[in-house]
């Protein structure tokens, strides 16, 4: 997809992207109360690692959790002992999963694994879809958020009814969940009771929680076992962990009783958007922190609207703009910690801007 | 193999082992004076990154190099590429090859490939028993120093003549150099030029160098280029890397120049302890800042003397001593920053009381 930058972005006094830049004080601020004398994890043993997988093993309501340095890893691992676990080597999920388009066929490269792609690239896949899967499906992924397609989720009935259904064919469920703390709000559950439903669930630090990278995987206790096992023939073993460890539990706890203001601050945001001529957000009312954007201009022009209104307003929203199959443009949003800190005054001031902006081009 | 810990090493004044403690100052001290604001590498891109990839390519004197977050990731992604490149799925290596006894064969369970085991487990192997390949072998990983014999090396013509075979036969060469630096005292070569020899490399940072974690893979521009995907694959193309690059680079800087006092430090320390009675190094003569030290009694009364010793003299060489499956003790010990902080007079100390304890239990 291309990209199209806002250089206009770097200039503003007011930058609403994520939670900031990803500088080395995001590291360097996680060590300010460290004791400098505090001893490594090595090779996957020692108080650091142990007492943070413990921890996530607690959140995520499983018996055990391991740590790894990212995403990929970790859910290829999990995919692959599942497989092995039902002797069948097919594993299905949505068009749009990071497995599929991320990773560079990493499952399919690394393991004797093949793939189904189950439902349509622009919407979540259903019930009926999964029960449609052939005999020899018996693992499955679901993603929550999926993020591709603005961050949707299934209600908790369906994911509820999806869980069962897997449960009775056997076919083991995994969770990719990268931005799980991030759908919570929108369930009205907590990440335990939502992860009850599957077999294994990975989450990551460094989407909402926005650390450095970093991921934990979570199920029974022998799955987790095995999982180490694979960590270290993924060459995921590091001697040392602990640069990523100490920030993601720094980070979890600094950002863990905010994802309620993003979920609700992603539907103001939203709802402002909606009211501009020619921008429309997916979902119209966001189910997490984040959504997707789509202003049907060519991107050029939308493109000198933004920088005009970032100039006008010394405000900017995004970075960079997409541009879709048919020339318009798009961005995705994920809230953070900096639009909670523009005010109420600003933050309108801003889309009213666009608003303006918009409505003279439509005319 | 058993390991049994000799508590009175972590009770003396001075210790010996290594640079000093894995605590989590090894990392706070290499971010001392880096800039708050400076920019993450995102996903393989960024000054951070891609200047330190090109200063250790130029090191090595290959075109090109790529950061890894790990050697068993590195190695087993170089290792798949020669083998795609050359067609023939076996590649050779030491018995007591990395790959072969700590990476739970992540070579095998991931990649279509076999391996031939060449020469023995208690030395090096040859140019005869590398003429003596099957013709289908067209990969040879040789380490240098060979860790699991005491660091042994080949004399530079036998590698000279190693390559120039591999080189006729199209037998593609990788060095497993993770403690490369730590062998060029002996030699009297540059890397670049020890690098020559082989079609590509791979370099550790927290071997001689006592960094955190990570490596570095280097060799053709085309190979660098393809293992960024495989490292994609392997869940390896992390996000955020510098948690292991500032610190590598900051500890590289730091000990490039001793590396040379390391080896000297080591013969002197292994002459010293070969004069003990029941006490023999290998090699004798140490080929890097490593050797091995075999202790002929059983190792309940080796722990003993030892930690009499480490008492009596306030210092302490080896935190542990393992197993031998004769029952006796050995251990493995590299210099680092400590050794050269003793005197000289201390060392003999120790040395002299050692000489003194095993003189009196071989009588």
């Amino acid at each position: 997809m291309d990209i199209v930058r806002l250089d206009q972005y770097g200039q503003v006094k007011f930058t609403l992207y994520g939670h900031g830049p990803r500088d080395v004080s995001v590291l360097m601020h996680a060590f300010d109360d460290v004791n400098s004398d505090e001893l490594s994890d090595i090779y996957g043993k020692g108080e650091i690692i142990e007492a943070f997988q413990d921890k996530m093993a607690k959140l995520l309501g499983k018996p055990a959790a391991v740590f790894f340095p990212s995403g990929t890893m970790a859910q290829q691992i999990a995919l692959r002992q599942w497989c092995d676990d039902v002797q069948s080597y097919k594993v299905a999920y949505h068009p749009l999963c990071h497995l599929e388009i991320h990773e560079q066929d990493g499952l399919k490269k690394l393991h004797p694994i093949k793939t189904v792609l189950i439902g349509q690239k622009n919407k979540l896949f259903t019930l009926d879809e999964v029960k449609s899967l052939g005999d020899d499906v018996k693992v499955l992924l679901i993603e929550l958020p999926q993020r591709e397609v603005g961050g949707l989720v299934p209600t908790y009935n369906e994911l509820t009814a999806i869980s069962a259904y897997c449960k009775e064919e056997g076919i083991k469920l995994h969770l990719d969940g990268a931005r799980l703390l991030e759908v919570l709000p929108y369930y009205e559950k907590s990440a335990a009771e939502i992860c009850a439903l599957f077999d294994s669930v990975y989450m990551s630090f460094y989407k909402g929680i926005g650390s450095l990278a970093g991921a934990v995987l979570a199920g029974p206790e022998d799955f987790v076992e095995s999982s180490k096992i694979w960590k270290r023939r993924y060459g995921g073993d590091l001697i040392s962990l602990y640069p990523y460890i100490i920030p993601a539990d720094y980070h979890y706890e600094l950002r863990k009783d905010r994802f309620k203001d993003y979920y609700e601050l992603a539907r103001l945001l939203a709802y402002k958007l909606n009211q501009c001529p020619g921008i429309k957000t997916v979902p119209k009312i966001p189910q997490s922190n984040m959504f997707h954007t789509y202003i049907n201009h060519p991107i050029e022009e939308v493109k000198e609207i933004f920088e005009t209104v970032y100039k006008e307003t010394d405000i900017g929203l995004v970075p960079m703009l997409r541009k879709t199959e048919d020339g318009t443009a798009m961005f995705e949003y994920a809230v953070g910690d900096l639009l909670g800190r523009l005010s109420a005054h600003q933050l309108d001031k801003f889309c009213m801007s666009l608003k303006t902006a918009m409505t003279d081009k439509e005319q």
